[in-house]
């Protein structure tokens, strides 16, 4: 009789310390209950579950964008393209799109494997979308095409951290994709407080202290990750904090990795999107002075395209041979998909003034972003109008992060059920309505306050009873806990 | 002045270390070459560049199964099943397809993040696939779908490895996305010699002898790894030989990881591919006696859907808390992308007798296969008629790994270029026909032999140049080294 193989207890410790909220427990005590709902209706006191635990727009009633999907379902069976009825079925401009991406994938061949960076004219399209957006020049040999933004992020990781010595400095809060990775991979976190007195603010002197701080404990701080907009926070940073941020990763050796993929997502009128790469080129650093990664995915911005997997990053500043290993880890995993790589293409180059599709483009585009902008007011404002609860204004991304002043008897409810405090009041929240929603510890926050990241992505005409639900929620539980 | 932000020798030495040849120097100096004949046609001797160093159908001319491609495009445009013309352009069997896959998937929508491990409907259907394919049940929850089949052997080395003590058995000749797997995860490669002499037939005393010595070195074997077919070596294991293998991880508490992307890719009358899941089973093992992961891929078998990225893994034998962190692990990077996970369960769900595209699928995928059978045999009597080559016989896979017997010359000029003799001659071969093979010293040999992995999938019509281009070179090189 062997022993057993595999057991918790001789799994890769990396794997056990690494946590990932945004599915972990609530989102799974959700499923149980959606299906509970499926074999004993009912049963519950809601008929559905909300999925407000994640930017996925589409799962929640969010439509595709025509274009890009004519120009997928083509490129998918080109031989539509021989055939007459097509002219009825797709527009023009999708038709010759697809055309000219055939023409430009070697062979015609969606279904090869394509250069590990992904395939050359997409990334020469991908490069011209972000000259056209910056108005500095990019280079199809700095794109590496990904499945989601997700993989360049983890490539990055394992190409910078060597041992629990190498430390990445990571907004609290953040997108737990980083938390999760630097864990597997082995290293630090290093933290700086988002201020969220001013709005998630950045300030440079905290970061200055926090890199001094990890310093004296002997982490060599690799790289910082900014996120803008910001996850879970939505702030849109301000274009002088972010020269500050670049002139503190110059100075500092630091290379910056970019979370740039909600770039599409702003809803206030006084910011606007500046990538990290343009900033940097207008102070006049160049690839000597910065190494910068920015990454961008299809699966945020007004298209949602998540289960597609799409993305890219774009990669300069770096030397020749460690450009080579970041090629040979690629070439590892051989290429991302195909569909993603085209997807990202047309992302980067949607229709323009003039293309058959643009006007119900922009109809589609338009309609998504302006109804994604009245749903984080119409959240925010509730979530403002409630007892004990603060909330920024979502400027950008997809989510709420408001802070809930929780009594003490709650807190001591949560410690009792061994729960965190805001993972105890998400849990509830979810069993009383539906609405599932990420504890604020699975992002990280200041000790001693408790937060919930909830998405802004449910359709439109349920947000009223959202709110009514949410409201009532909240009112019975700080009635019940009410210090 | 700040210090250059990451340079070669402060990266993660494990990314370092990794090598995978498959992509490696040969292929690079192929795309200069390739780059070469388009801006200065004719400088060459030869017009075009023969990708014959990795598994990639479609790159060479092979044309994707109308049928697949037909579901994938109406499931990437759902418009389309409301449109009167689609049922003149699509046949009746792929919008009954599409339809039901559509309806198997929350909200009907392909463009959201899915369940981590795929779409439950999908999984259900590839469940369905395996139990038919098998005759023992296959469960869905047993499924994780993937962006092809490498990044779920990543996951199971990622989960098995905790430091360079952690062993894992690997066939040589491998492919070598284990070899760089275990490289990135610090773990320790075990060797276990494919016999070449018996057609590369796996000899469980070997396995033995190289466990007890692995252990005695301290090392904690974790899994052994086959691939079945073989791949580069093309072998299709006897039966009897799996019931040894599965006896022999039974009996030694490792995780049995078998490679089965090849199960459809097999030329001789004499073998037929079992899963080792269905050995395992029919000879009485369940859950409780071996823990096995099988792989399968998109990107191979008849299909050769390589750039759709879709694969699954079917993980049995794992206790629940495994499972978890194996869920968990999965769910940081989301999903795998639909377009792969619906061709996943496409392919192992394909058109049977009396749906409308049967026959035409049928006499695509014969001809397909048909034509891989004659090509393997074309090429490899064309290795065996040449001086100091054996070839053994593609069984199956989509390789033959003739071995060259180099004259001492040749191994002196190969040591002055800096070179492994046999990546010598593939640089070669490369520079004198512009046909792409790559040297055996990325798959691992017995010390001494020198091979080259060559694939069957250039098309028909070429293989009578490609083989007296080889010839010509193979007869040069000899009469310029020979002893």
């Amino acid at each position: 009789m062997a022993a057993p193989a595999v057991a918790v207890d001789n799994l890769n410790p990396k794997v056990l310390k690494c946590e990932y909220a945004v599915r972990g427990e609530v989102v799974m005590h959700a499923q149980r209950l959606q299906q509970q709902l499926q074999t004993q209706p009912g049963s519950l006191p809601f008929d559905e579950i909300l999925y407000c635990n994640i930017g996925n727009p589409q799962s929640l009633g969010q439509q595709p964008i025509t274009f890009f999907r004519e120009v997928l379902a083509l490129c998918d069976h080109p031989c539509l393209l021989e055939r007459e009825e097509t002219k009825s079925l797709f527009s023009a401009d999708a038709i010759s799109r697809a055309k000219n991406i055939l023409a430009s994938i070697p062979g015609r061949a969606t279904g090869a494997y394509s250069h590990s960076q992904g395939i050359k004219g997409l990334r020469d399209a991908i490069a011209a979308g972000i000259t056209a957006r910056d108005g500095f020049p990019a280079n199809a040999d700095d794109i590496f095409l990904t499945d989601g933004a997700s993989p360049g992020v983890h490539m990055m990781m394992q190409l910078l951290i060597r041992n629990e010595k190498d430390g990445i400095f990571c907004p609290i809060p953040q997108y737990p994709l980083y938390s999760a990775s630097i864990a597997l991979h082995g290293g630090a976190l290093v933290p700086y407080y988002l201020d969220e007195s001013t709005g998630w603010g950045l300030e440079i002197s905290d970061l200055k202290k926090q890199l001094e701080d990890a310093r004296s404990k002997g982490i060599d701080v690799r790289a910082l990750v900014v996120i803008n907009p910001g996850n879970p926070t939505g702030q849109v940073l301000a274009e002088e904090n972010q020269r500050d941020i670049v002139k503190f990763c110059k100075n500092e050796g630091l290379v910056l990795l970019a979370d740039e993929v909600y770039q599409e997502n702003i809803y206030v009128d006084n910011k606007k999107f500046n990538s990290f790469k343009k900033i940097a080129r207008s102070m006049g650093y160049n690839e000597d002075d910065l190494t910068l990664v920015s990454f961008q995915s299809v699966s945020k911005g007004y298209y949602g395209e998540c289960g597609k997997r799409g993305g890219y990053m774009e990669i300069t500043g770096f030397s020749a041979p460690v450009r080579e290993q970041i090629y040979k880890v690629a070439s590892v995993n051989l290429c991302s998909n195909i569909t993603g790589q085209i997807l990202a293409s047309l992302v980067m180059n949607a229709p323009k003034v003039g293309d058959a599709s643009y006007a119900s483009y922009k109809a589609e585009k338009d309609g998504i972003l302006q109804s994604l902008a009245r749903r984080a007011k119409a959240l925010e404002d509730a979530f403002n109008n409630l007892e004990g609860i603060t909330c920024n204004k979502a400027e950008g991304a997809m989510y709420l992060f408001p802070q809930i002043r929780l009594p003490q008897k709650a807190i001591e409810a949560a410690k009792a059920a061994k729960k965190a405090p805001d993972a105890f009041y998400a849990l509830r929240l979810l069993e009383t309505t539906g609405i599932v929603v990420v504890p604020g510890s699975g992002f990280g926050q200041v000790p001693g306050t408790w937060h919930i990241r909830c998405t802004i992505l449910p359709q439109e005409e349920k947000i009223p009873a959202i709110i009514s639900h949410f409201k009532a929620f909240h009112e019975s539980f700080m009635a019940k806990y009410r210090d």
